[in-house]
């Protein structure tokens, strides 16, 4: 039997579980069904070259499997939440709370057998600042990130904050490539170590677990950004975590629920680090 | 009942087994030995910013713990290898073969709570060139990359092998940060995707695998390269896979087993990958 927390009336204790506990559970059961899925295809997705578009997009297949279960959790429930989701834009059942979903961040990690890809799960209204629950899950490993408004961060049920920076032992988590802008290049030569990850979704996360000090996605303009999909669940887990996220402009960042909307954004934990800039 | 291969003499068949065999399980029970040790102390490692020495190298704890539990199996089967690790240098047992081990490559990334860390274990003569069996295992999620000379590569018991160029989906794995060298920042410029991955044990393995095209550690000579260790499986399971690593003149690479040399090295799947650079 759990006891009431202290210097709350029971009524309201139990008021708070009745609207916390369903939407834990309800992401929870997500992200297992997305995992599920994408497990009882191992290895199909690995060495495939077929479907890598001209553009390097890969083939959506490994998305699109791991979207299909999350629809069907929903459907299962009655479709409790709208969705916001690449595959179909905005569906809209009339509700008041909108599931930002990103079936698999870092699909290309996926199919090269790199153990770095994750579903993203965020719930709220309108915009990041509305984000309320949160869900990241490595597909690899099992390890799951998770947040409620106000209530702290988590990974695998253990507490978790982000870390002092130092310059010695600084680690930036920088997205490079010939889509990167110039700067993103340079910040990656700067602290003693640099990793490129391909998950932004989880990269924010190892950020938000003070694995490292900051998270870039620094793209050509002409190119973009990312995605609100793609950082609304870990902006909500770097910021319960102690975190914060800025624009290019330095800026506190702000996303909203739409799908065509690209941005550059900084995920960093302790502000310090952007003294190493100046 | 395991039938003799076709046309090979039963006596020569068990003959093989007998050498092969043994060798392929005493990896594999090292390996679990080291998992398992790793496994035991799980988290202790993460967010532990003691033991970070002033030049970024990470406290060498749990790497002592996988070095320990490998020595152990090695002492209860009468030590039949000589060893030649970063903790022990040369340990001579007299034995005609030497077991070159890495108990943990990618140290800081199991203190950061990123899934890519290894052990490394390569048996054989002198240098690389000279190594028979090699086993690379990610420490963190158990996938096992295995070669034995001249009986191809495998991964978690499935051949693996490289993977052709193709310009349109590039994938680079790049050694960067401020003791990387300013061309190897140039280099993850250009591929359409650029990824660091920080154990190049492992990076070599994904290579191997077709999971991306090269992989670069290109270090500021002041500084340094990788060592024997690092490579000494990795670079047999690549060109079991059908790949080759070159040095920074393009010539083949080898290495001997000294724990004083540090080289920079190409791990290349396809060589047409080395005509971009051109």
């Amino acid at each position: 039997m759990v006891a009431p927390v202290e210097g709350v009336h029971s009524a309201t204790y139990f008021n708070l579980q009745a609207v916390v506990r369903p939407m834990r559970s309800l992401l929870f059961e997500i992200a297992d069904a997305a995992q599920e899925a994408v497990r009882s295809t191992e290895g199909a997705f690995e060495n495939v070259e077929v479907g890598m578009g001209a553009d390097g997009t890969p083939t959506s297949r490994i998305d699109k499997i791991a979207e299909d279960a999350i629809f069907k959790v929903l459907d299962a429930k009655g479709n409790p939440l709208n969705v916001l989701s690449e595959e179909h834009a905005f569906k809209d059942f009339g509700k008041p709370d909108t599931l930002v979903v990103d079936p698999i961040d870092g699909t290309a990690n996926a199919m090269s057998g790199i153990p770095f890809y994750s579903v993203s799960l965020a719930v709220g209204q309108r915009d990041l600042d509305g984000v309320r629950y949160a869900l990241v899950r490595n597909l690899a490993t099992g390890d799951t990130y998770y947040a409620a408004k106000g209530k702290g961060a988590f990974r695998n049920g253990e507490a978790i904050k982000v870390r002092r920076f130092r310059l010695e032992s600084a680690q930036f988590l920088v997205y490079l490539g010939n889509r990167a802008a110039r700067h993103a290049h340079g910040m990656a030569a700067m602290p003693r170590r640099t990793r490129s990850l391909g998950s932004t979704a989880l990269e924010t996360c190892i950020v938000a677990a003070g694995g490292a000090d900051l998270h870039a996605v620094l793209m050509n303009h002409a190119i973009g950004g990312l995605r609100v999909m793609d950082i609304a669940a870990a902006a909500l887990i770097l910021r319960e975590a102690g975190g914060e996220l800025y624009d290019e402009r330095g800026q506190r960042f702000n996303m909203a629920f739409d799908i065509k909307e690209r941005r550059n954004v900084l995920a960093v934990g302790d502000p310090r680090v952007l003294e190493a800039f100046k």
